[in-house]
């Protein structure tokens, strides 16, 4: 096995094109299995094993910079770069993070999660270089998805302004996340697709023949110039109006041809564009063919590639299937994605109303604004999309949709804690965000039942709101509520307690549930109140099951910071109640790679601890007290 | 006067060539009256006085959707539109804002103030047009500054994509805020210089399809035009490649032009893009010379351009000229601004250090992530921006800086109540939206003492921070503090009192101080605290001067939710302190346009209003306690 003797880039460089390609062949073989045990990015990672190769054989990193565009292509790097052993562990609590990481190797030039951020770190190095007076070489490996987003067209039109020195790789695989939308990605595939424009010019050659010399002179100026020609024609129109020097396509399964190109741009001193051209899932037969199903992935069997386990429905197709149905006799609703259909489960959605669902490409700035464009000439859009990402549109939501009270609603996926994705895919924060927006409702349904009437009820909300869940909810059973609708803000007692009352939000209603039990083993008499709406809240609920107990609890799967517990303090606090509140929430930190569980259990939110923090700390006022 | 006679659009279709030449006349001169008694957004303004009398009176507004990008563009628009009273209060408490606002009128189809967001609402519109069976024009028309915003590319290229009906006019005045940064600047003033251009291009089309003798005429005219064979070939390449028609250059002050290019356009189905070519400042001599300087102004005279009341150095000046110091033995300090290089006072390092000075347009995602790409090879990058146009890179914030510790330091303008600017430009969340993010440090100095001291203290921090101010600090003179340095996270007692701590963050210290005056009147001992830092808070002097009060306060200017008060709340309540705590913040709502001390005042933070509500809240609890 070669791959085992590759301990650093530099054992690369020892190897013969024949062994480059046996070790191609292993890296797959390799990422294939790891990720059928641990779930992951598989199709894309697939598609840059030999363009990584190439990479490390032409460039010295860690001097030389490389920086991946999100983590969709930094499988191979990883196995390149001394990290075999770590990448067996890909995505576990102590392995390999799926994404790029600086403080996890010293080749990972720059972290990413969340894409289109490559060239303007890359920018902001290449500079330093400059400023400096460095000669190392830097190197943004983006895929074209990744270009939909603004992000990346802010960089180049910066990068391009200052003819900075580096190099742009834009690993053009067609698919993004989903297959890839915008006019660009049309342009781009005109591009791929050269002998289309071999053709053309055949056809004028063949029309300006049978003309007079005048003709002839013309093919002959044509020909004559025929690099230029093509590029005046095709080529470099994008990004050369943007100061990027354009190569390509190259085939970017050629580990030779790669070479030869990646060594000539080494060279160059202006800013170079190298646009290569993969295949999705390349090597794998399954992913090959359904590269968007293998984009990422649970645990599957490598025979077959169909996944272990049974598949559960998200909350995300249970979200669409609720619109799918209102959306039915609601010609006002529509659903918007940000390159995300199957991930939010609005693919069912596009089934259904195609010609009122849009994907936006990985832009989630103007799918807010989007959104907001359409709410105000009547319509009533729904923008799937995870927590995280959703971070991307914060000024929008604020000032394009709340400013001007306009009725979008928001389906939050993977909102709380998100386990193997990890540190740059955490939905923690979005309680904060979203709360000091003022105008937005901010819903958790604590289980699949209220998601579905949360939706029901965003249908006649007239106002922004927002309803976040994780990927998966439980069904917890009907509540008390359950035989009649709730309203906007209203709150809900699931039991009550002599001492305690434990305000939930969202996946920590069923484990202050469970906890109420262990307490009541305790000789702990606790209640538990499903705070549906984190804003506005329900201060009659508050104050009614906050009167006259020992301690109030809050519990949410977010940052303390700005989070739920702060309102509720503040809200307390404005009434003069003066009982005493333990709030429980995710650590202010940066909560890395695990399962779910895991990270519960490390921010001290199982129902084991939020029984045993409650024991504490009725403990610690009782002995404050005497 | 023509002007006066303006009630509606539909007014100006009665008025022939002669009388709108006139019209724009007026409209100019009223332009510079009204902005040079109340400040606002001048010379761009001046440049589209044409381009706005042509828009209304081609399309049928509010029926047909005229989106403007920002409010730069505006005001002729308010003035053709039935606001020509309201108008003479612009930006003042009550009258016009400076910004297009859905509820100020009908004809605003879209609220504005942060830009490159009009492609992207005018998409929405014209999608749900075509959803509603609709037969309603869409048109956004943005600056050329706009354009270097990545979401205008999102924007652009879903609609391209989707080729969906609707037009967008490039307003290009070659300006942006200061002078434009980017490619496709260049990229823009390369077609406006390519004249002839349209001629040649329709020549060429019909005599390339006319057959034989075209070979010739093509033969004839490449030869003729050698310099202009590029232009012939590339004029379209951008807006190409994302699937819009691009129509241009078009003379931005000649209405008949326009209005002809507009009519044209108002009957095709294809996405548009229309290149006018305007200069800014036009008609008025001193903004035509100094389009920078004009662009956004306080009130001047009308004779010399010379602005009214003396010069003040702003907040951002004192912070420019104290890194201009730290810089000079410092070659790891750059700065980054996104197109405002003036507004920020960062000219001033630009003439210092031009090569460690970037301005990378409107684009605040990438300044951010460039910076980290800085930051992480070794550099020290200051990102000088308004606190609202921060918001735009909250993501970037959180991940590529604070997840990786690195040490970008924000200087951020504008924080806090801004005034005339109103509700789309008000700095009253970053407290909230900083603070949430782990690992950044949050710090507002109460004075330009204290400014200058935390740029200091930040060349030294290696890690995120962020120094946040209003356009103008005080001199409050020394304080307790002031002989020595301070340490991130540490307080300053400036004052003791008996009864109550008012805890104040920024511009609040001076405005508690003059309240404890009052209070003293009234027999109250309160003292003051400047809490100048928000993250991580000085948990020792928070105790030490909660102990034993009667009552807590906290002041700040920014909102409730997920403000500095919530936060002493939640640390307070961690050390099981129960005193009372009166939190006062700017409410959860958009503060519109008005001065800073009105809007102080209507918020309820002035230094009576803190004394008084004080008062209040001390009666409210010994009722209590009855």
């Amino acid at each position: 096995m070669l791959i085992e003797q590759i301990h650093e880039p530099a054992d690369l460089k020892k190897l013969n094109q024949r062994q480059l390609k046996q070790l191609a062949g292993e890296l797959r073989e390799e990422i294939v299995k790891v990720v059928s045990n641990r779930g992951g990015h598989l199709a894309s990672n697939l598609g840059v094993v030999e363009l990584t190769i190439a990479l490390h054989t032409v460039f010295d990193a860690p001097r030389d910079k490389i920086v991946m565009d999100v983590g969709h292509q930094s499988y191979a790097h990883k196995l390149l770069t001394g990290r075999y052993e770590l990448f067996q562990r890909l995505r576990q609590k102590g392995g390999a993070s799926g994404f790029p990481q600086m403080d996890e190797s010293e080749y990972d030039a720059f972290t990413a999660g969340h894409a289109s951020t490559a060239i303007s770190a890359a920018l902001g190095m290449a500079r330093t270089r400059d400023i400096m007076h460095g000669d190392y070489s830097v190197v943004a490996v983006l895929g074209d998805g990744a270009l939909t987003g603004g992000m990346c067209y802010e960089a180049l039109n910066d990068a391009g302004q200052s003819g900075t020195r580096m190099i742009v790789i834009l690993n053009d695989n067609d698919m993004s996340i989903a297959h890839n939308v915008g006019a660009l990605s049309k342009y781009l595939t005109f591009m791929r697709q050269s002998k289309g424009y071999l053709a053309v010019k055949q056809g004028v050659r063949t029309r300006l023949s049978s003309g007079r010399e005048a003709a002839h002179a013309v093919l002959h100026f044509l020909e004559k110039c025929r690099n230029r020609v093509r590029s005046l024609f095709i080529d470099d129109k994008f990004f050369d109006a943007l100061g990027f020097k354009y190569i390509g396509p190259v085939n970017g399964h050629d580990i030779k041809q790669l070479t030869r190109v990646l060594l000539r741009a080494k060279n160059d001193d202006k800013p170079l564009l190298i646009h290569v051209v993969t295949q999705k899932g390349k090597g794998y037969t399954p992913a090959e063919d359904h590269p968007d199903t293998f984009h990422g992935i649970a645990p599957f069997y490598i025979e077959s590639g169909e996944q272990k386990g049974e598949h559960r429905l998200s909350s995300g197709e249970i979200a669409a299937r609720q619109l799918i149905e209102l959306a039915e006799n609601d010609i006002r609703i529509c659903a918007v994605v940000a390159a995300m259909p199957n991930g939010t489960g609005m693919d069912a959605f596009q089934q259904a109303h195609p010609e009122r669902f849009f994907d936006v490409g990985i832009a989630e700035e103007h799918a807010v604004t989007m959104a907001a464009g359409m709410a105000s000439q009547g319509m009533k859009p729904y923008v799937a999309v995870y927590s995280t990402f959703l971070q991307r549109a914060y000024d929008q939501i604020m000032l394009d949709v709340c400013r001007n009270s306009l009725p979008v609603t928001f389906l939050i996926d993977r909102a709380g804690l998100v386990g193997p994705d990890g540190a740059t895919h955490q939905g923690v924060f979005d309680l904060s965000y979203l709360r000091s927006i003022p105008g937005m409702i901010v819903a958790a349904p604590r289980d699949v039942r209220d998601l579905k009437k949360l939706v029901c009820l965003s249908q006649d909300v007239n106002a922004p709101m927002a309803i976040r869940y994780p990927r998966e909810c439980e069904d917890l059973g009907p509540g008390i509520q359950s035989q009649r609708e709730f309203q906007v803000g209203e709150w809900e007692l699931l039991s009550s307690g002599k001492d305690v009352t434990i305000f939930a939000v969202g996946r920590m209603v069923q484990l202050a549930m469970q906890a109420t039990i262990e307490l009541m083993g305790k000789g702990i008499s606790a209640g538990v109140v499903d705070a549906r709406f984190v804003a506005p809240m329900d201060r009659k609920l508050l104050l009614e099951q906050s009167w006259g107990k020992k301690l109030v609890v809050t519990a949410e799967d977010n940052v303390f910071s700005g989070g739920f517990g702060e309102g509720v303090l503040e809200m307390l606090n404005k009434e003069n109640f003066h009982t005493p509140v333990l709030t429980l929430a995710v650590p202010d930190e940066y909560i890395e790679h695990a399962t779910i569980a895991e990270q519960l259990k490390a921010c001290g939110l199982t129902a084991m601890d939020i029984s045993n923090r409650i024991q504490r700390k009725l403990k610690e006022l009782s002995e404050a007290r005497v």
